[in-house]
């Protein structure tokens, strides 16, 4: 056989998508009036919102959602998903493209998701794949979407009971945060955005990490100034850090800091069982359990960091009070090897040195093992 | 309220999406050497390959087929999905995302499709989305696909009857084209494929166009070197026109010549029973008789352009003899009125009013309807 070859190049995808506007709005979250009135009220693009229903159910939603008769306002449309993790499915990403469909909305449109991280990973995914990319904005209403979920444009969906397996990389184009939101979250929920924004503060933010450390009081009564610049940091180090590496081929991993170790609690625990930020906060403790036994860290900032965990009320001990049976580390050692990209590879953790102070590392399963019982 | 804000910037989706590497490769197609023999039978990445019961059962693809058990060859695997359109849907999708995830595939591993555009467009749309991109491959191995389909980055599936409304923009990253692969078609699926590479022809390559004009006895008897030629080109041609306009924002439309016609001569002929290559090409003589009926273009030209329809057997009149029933302007229209992006749009098509000399214009009714009584 003869061969003959050449190339063809491609520019960036979706023009639109390279740029995230993000605006802070202060006061009680008022989506009729940001989408009604104002600015956004020019929009002549129609929009096709997305939101869950106890999001759809909250007080300071009322005067937004009234607006809709049957999803429909104007040019505008609302669909109301169910809320939580187990709509996080196929089957929820194609009922927003059904609903988009049959209301003739175009790829010239735009995807409002409005709710936690399950709406803005459904919505943007719906987005990414309706008519090959529409776009999307958010308006992130848990403080994991707010310092989290929203930025960097990670969409998915899980499928088959395995989480994520399925999305796409669509950043929205326009942010909108409401840090009020956050008062109406259960102490739960909340709980877990914070041990999410905690993580960015070792990972990135020193100023941030001595709010965590010396504002407990203000953080757990959810003072609203406090939160405005915890969401503010977080949001603005997540953005650079996905700027610099926006698919993951470097130190966005960094990002994983305690979801390791979390991962495989949450799997041990049960799905749902316990929350995602809290599995995180406890694996973050391993995660300086293991710098200090390896000497990468002093015991003045291992003691420092358990002091703020605990201020925070997340799991400090090796082995969680709530864990039953045996062979805990044994079981949650299997679960990580699982969970690596490659199967010949060794467990990779990323390790805090101190605040700021982070490296990637394979871990011998040993010295895992030690600082899980 | 108040408000402040500012902006994230993200680079380039996806290293490795921004360039196709094209190969040909003359002479019986054979799988089983370029993949297990030779360059690439050394990539270290696993291979998720996809293909249709059709192509899998050609004589010519038994030595590769005959290398897997059960789907398995070594680290790779191979899926083999039903044939043609019926099988264009989401559940295929998943089916190819099931299936490299119960093999524990990653998203560095490749996806590679091995089949017409049906089989192209899935196998990209599911390595797109799975764990947000793995690479995608494509063998093309009918004539459409290979002067079209499988250039260009648009992958996708039909959803609820509707064609195409959910997929990604996701270039293969290496394209093999076997010309001899044309040799199997069925004459209709020859036909249909050949439409399309006139059509880029006429919008791009008056080389290509006198070929069409000149040679058509080695056109219609697939002469081996003709057809290389001609798939040559055609890939060339289509690869310079998304270079310059990947998402389609502007001169990439030029490529749906003869499309919003024939697109609405499929829907009156009922989805499947007549091939897509035969409406374009009908509607291309309806977009030449346009272009001559407000004088942008000479009678001799219209009538050679006739000429070239006629030597390869497309429908050139006005009403296709197998058309059903009366109104048939009127259907037409109504169908091209919802083809368009908005319903606000006046109906625009792609003109030609000569070889290589296109534009898009927005055009009254009543001339659209002169051409189609
Ligand atoms: N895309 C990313 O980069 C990224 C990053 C981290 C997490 N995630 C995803 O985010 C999801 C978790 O996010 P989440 O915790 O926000 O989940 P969620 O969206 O399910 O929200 C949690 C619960 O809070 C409710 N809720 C939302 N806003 C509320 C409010 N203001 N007051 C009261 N209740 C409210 C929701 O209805 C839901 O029941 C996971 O699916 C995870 O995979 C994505
Ligand atoms: N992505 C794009 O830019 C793009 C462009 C044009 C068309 N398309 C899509 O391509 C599809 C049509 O492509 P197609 O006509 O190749 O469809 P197809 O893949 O269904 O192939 C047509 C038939 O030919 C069979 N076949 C394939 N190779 C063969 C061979 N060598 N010998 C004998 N039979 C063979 C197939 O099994 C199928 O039954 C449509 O779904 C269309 O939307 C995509």
């Amino acid at each position: 056989m003869s061969q003959n070859s050449f190339k063809i190049s491609y520019p960036a995808l979706h023009a639109g998508t390279n740029k995230s506007l993000i605006k802070f709005i202060s006061g009680t979250p008022d989506l009729a009036a940001l989408f009604f009135e104002g600015e956004e009220a020019q929009e002549t693009r129609r929009r096709f919102f997305v939101t869950d229903a106890t999001v759809a159910s909250l007080e300071c939603m009322q005067s937004f959602i009234s607006k809709f008769d049957d999803g429909v306002c104007g040019k505008d449309c609302l669909l109301i998903l169910g809320s939580g993790e187990p709509y996080k499915t196929i089957e929820s990403v194609l009922n927003i493209v059904r609903a988009a469909f049959d209301a003739n909305f175009t790829r010239k449109d735009i995807f409002i998701g409005i709710g936690g991280g399950v709406i803005c990973d459904l919505t943007a995914f719906a987005a990414s794949i309706y008519k090959r990319g529409t776009s999307v904005q958010f308006v992130p209403t848990t403080l994991l979407a707010m310092v989290d979920a929203s930025i960097g444009g990670k969409t998915g969906c899980d499928f088959e009971n395995y989480k994520n397996i399925i999305g796409t990389f669509f950043p929205a184009t326009k942010l909108f945060y409401f840090p009020e939101f956050v008062q109406y979250l259960p102490e739960n929920q909340y709980n877990s955005g914070l041990a999410e924004a905690f993580k960015t503060a070792l990972l990135f933010d020193k100023e941030l990490y001595d709010m965590f450390k010396n504002d407990a009081d203000k953080i757990n009564s959810r003072d609203s100034k406090t939160l405005e610049k915890i969401i503010h940091k977080c949001v603005k180090a997540k953005g650079s850090i996905v700027e610099q590496d926006f698919t993951e081929q470097g130190i966005r991993a960094y990002l994983n800091l305690g979801h390791t170790f979390g991962h495989a609690l949450e799997t041990v625990a049960g799905l749902g069982s316990i929350t995602h930020g809290a599995a995180v906060a406890w694996g973050i403790g391993r995660a300086v359990e293991l710098a200090y036994k390896k000497e990468y860290c002093m015991q003045a900032f291992r003691d420092e960091v358990f002091g703020i965990l605990k201020a925070y009320k997340w799991y400090t001990e090796s082995v969680p009070s709530f864990v039953k049976g045996g062979g805990f580390s044994e079981r949650l050692i299997t679960i990580m090897r699982t969970d690596k990209k490659n199967l010949s590879e060794k467990i990779r953790l990323i390790i805090c040195k101190a605040v700021t102070e982070i490296q990637i590392e394979e871990v011998d399963e040993k010295l895992i093992a030690s600082v899980l019982k």
